[in-house]
């Protein structure tokens, strides 16, 4: 086992791994810009480095400054924790010829599933269900139609040099191809410059259903089950659950399997996230992998009894994993707090936390790195603590949200407390009814006074 | 369902009532001495009465003042938490008397095991192991022998006028039995002018066991397994844990089962304890029976996913319950963190906290009523906290622990945090090897600079 892991990361995923490296007695290097100097994991690690300036290209990113860190305090192991170098093939690769183990996935696998392209090629080849669509730029209509056909209706036209929509079509029926070609490829032709276009199926509804799987060094992989993460606003999540209300035990039968088939086949090591879109149909797409762990991990420990970070540890230094599926047993929702103002476009709200009183009781959890009088720094991301609340059911999964919501005093900044807690009650969301549209149409409520 | 639920208490339990009580969707009114105005069950109650000042009985033991905060609010039920009128048979009386439902014990049930004579001869009419012993006052020297050959050695024979261990004497064999007699009763006449002497069979390396049992209002019961709680000091409880190290799965049956008859003998309503002492045999004697929820009642609920509060409220609203008896699949330990100081013999530490950080993440369950700039009032039980790790192994959770108390920040008083930090590397605890004797010998370690 290693003896001693040094964190190549902030905040409260920082103090996430230092919890369970002492509950595995094994000691914990903080590393921290000047910004972070008043971090609990720069106090919680049994040592600190600092590794530079606030700005995380000189510091949480610049490799050799972490490298060096590692070497001077005989780390030997690093865990990345998610984002800054996480899923960095270079720093892998660099930790590996230093003879330092990477707590996360090989530079190979790495370098494999951070290219889209690649990766869907991968997962084809491992037979997981990718979008359908063209191989790259359609020849002419003819093609497009043919396509079209074989796929099936509705698709998606987007122009190859696309963005903000321009130059894409909805396509729901084949009488309809031949204009929506045109003139997309005109609208694309006049904005872009280039009027080459591309085909994929449309996925109806969409809804983005991850499935957590954990690989070892023997080849072995499992999955534990689904998490929905389709509560999101610009692509960022903002609440996660598990069990998914849109989840059947068949459907989980065939995600669960896709997933294992997919780590099995790139023989994935350590604990990674299989991304789908799942239409109406209950139909599902591999999207892409991530080879970390993920902001969401906890509401998956909670329903199953688990502690990913220490299975990743395991998994890292050797140990073989036991191989079986994990279902949900409970219900368990988590709620981003983040330091942004809901009622102002989720502005972010850095600065002083001049009173912090966190709920607690029967099934809550929190994970954060803030305190009363904490300072948020303006140059890292807004969230500054995970509330999880973990119930039999989803509607005390929920219940127990509002309480905990009400309970969580923070005071100094605006955070996303407000708008968690009109979620909870939004009936959409209650019914379980929502797709990755769902903020489209989402408006807060006047503050309560 | 109740649609408005006073409680009866203040602290922890206080909040812990209100926090199943908003999850239920059911309206809340605390009540508070003038010492607790500032606390948070009478923010976070939808309602708050004032119920007289500081002295307890004055107020939360003032049931006149107690009954008026229900009727001009307009509550339908009165939980009593622990302590001050949970076990009040006569408080029982009065909510009944008006219309009242009291979330606890009928006071003819509260009167029956409130008394120890009573509670023991129902106990033995239920079949349920009792203490062996003489029924009284030993005639003389042959009635002691019999009594003594009947109940099996060893043997303890106490002083009817007995205290401080005068005139008691352990007697392991037949041959020693006269001499200890003589003895015994020269010193107690001696003592107290009265040599009357009763005996019990001894229990040798008691452990303190019990057993949570919930029974419904059909008379059925079932139990959700046993918390260990031989730590203690001055028969206070320190430290509590599920399931007991010393447990075998056929004695958790049947001690289960003595438990549940226990409770279905007496038609038991509610949420109740059968305390146990356990031999070094592994045999199991009835202790007592509260009528009530324990303060380490979250330990049970962490190992079975159970919420105890809401199955109180549920029962004594007419539901039944399912009937299953619940084992722990998980293990879990609760240090109750009192404002004393434990360097200077557990001496009280009232005061202002002057900061408070609390351990968060994975497995770490927090109950509390406390925060920074509460001030403790000097008048009432030291508890401010309850810290509560769980885990899928003891030494997990012992491990747990341990990171968690060394994460608890609390300035400004004195606290018990440690003492269980150094209880948690306590080679006879660890091992489990720990009986009600065990802080006789135990000694703090000289403070860490």
């Amino acid at each position: 086992m290693f003896k001693k892991i040094l964190i190549a990361n902030r905040g409260e995923i920082a103090m996430r791994i230092i919890r369970t490296c002492k509950e595995m007695g094994i000691k914990t290097v903080a590393v921290y810009s000047t910004a972070d100097a008043e971090s609990l994991h720069v106090r919680f690690a049994d040592e600190a480095v600092c590794i530079g300036p606030p700005q995380s290209n000189l510091s949480y990113l610049k490799i050799a400054n972490i490298i060096s860190a590692a070497e001077i305090t005989n780390a030997d192991a690093i865990h990345p924790g998610y984002g800054f170098l996480s899923e960095n093939a270079k720093f892998s690769k660099i930790c590996e010829e230093h003879d330092i183990k990477f707590i996360g996935a090989s530079a190979e696998m790495i370098s494999k599933m951070g290219d889209k392209a690649t990766a869907k090629a991968t997962m084809k080849a491992a037979g997981v269900p990718c979008v359908p669509g063209s191989e790259g730029i359609l020849e002419d209509y003819d093609e497009c139609l043919k396509l079209a056909k074989e796929i099936g209706f509705p698709v998606m036209l987007k122009a190859t040099a696309g963005g903000g929509g321009k130059g894409m079509r909805a396509v729901w029926k084949e009488e309809n191809l031949q204009s929506a070609w045109d003139s997309a490829r005109q609208e694309a032709g006049a904005a872009f410059g280039n009027d080459g276009m591309y085909m994929e199926k449309l996925i109806e509804e969409p809804r983005h259903i991850e499935i957590q799987v954990i690989g070892d060094q023997t080849g072995k992989a499992c999955h534990l089950s689904e998490r929905d993460c389709s509560v999101q606003r610009r692509h960022q999540k903002l609440t996660e659950e598990t069990p998914s209300p849109f989840m059947t035990p068949k459907l989980r039968k065939q995600m669960g399997e896709a997933a294992v088939k997919a780590a099995e086949f790139i023989k994935y090591e350590g604990a990674g996230t299989v991304e789908f879109l799942v239409d109406k149909h209950r139909k599902f797409y591999f999207m892409e992998m991530n080879t970390r762990i993920q902001v969401e991990h906890p509401i998956t420990e909670q329903v199953i009894d688990y502690d990913l970070i220490r299975e990743q540890i395991l998994v890292a230094a050797g140990i073989p994993i036991s191989g079986k599926n994990y279902e949900p047993q409970l219900h368990s929702i988590e709620c981003r707090i983040n330091a942004e103002d809901p009622y102002n476009n989720f502005r972010p709200s850095p600065g002083r936390i001049e009173n912090l009183h966190a709920p607690g009781g029967h099934g809550v959890r929190i994970d954060t790195h803030v305190y009363s009088g904490y300072i948020i720094p303006p140059h890292y991301d807004s969230m500054i603590a995970k509330l999880i609340t973990t119930a039999q059911t989803r509607e005390e999964a929920i219940n127990k949200m509002k309480r905990a919501l009400d309970e969580f005093i923070i005071e100094g900044i605006k955070t996303t407390i407000p708008f968690h807690r009109q979620l909870m009650d939004d009936p959409r969301y209650v019914a379980g009814n929502y797709t990755t549209a769902f903020m489209d149409d989402f408006k807060m409520n006047a503050p309560e006074e």
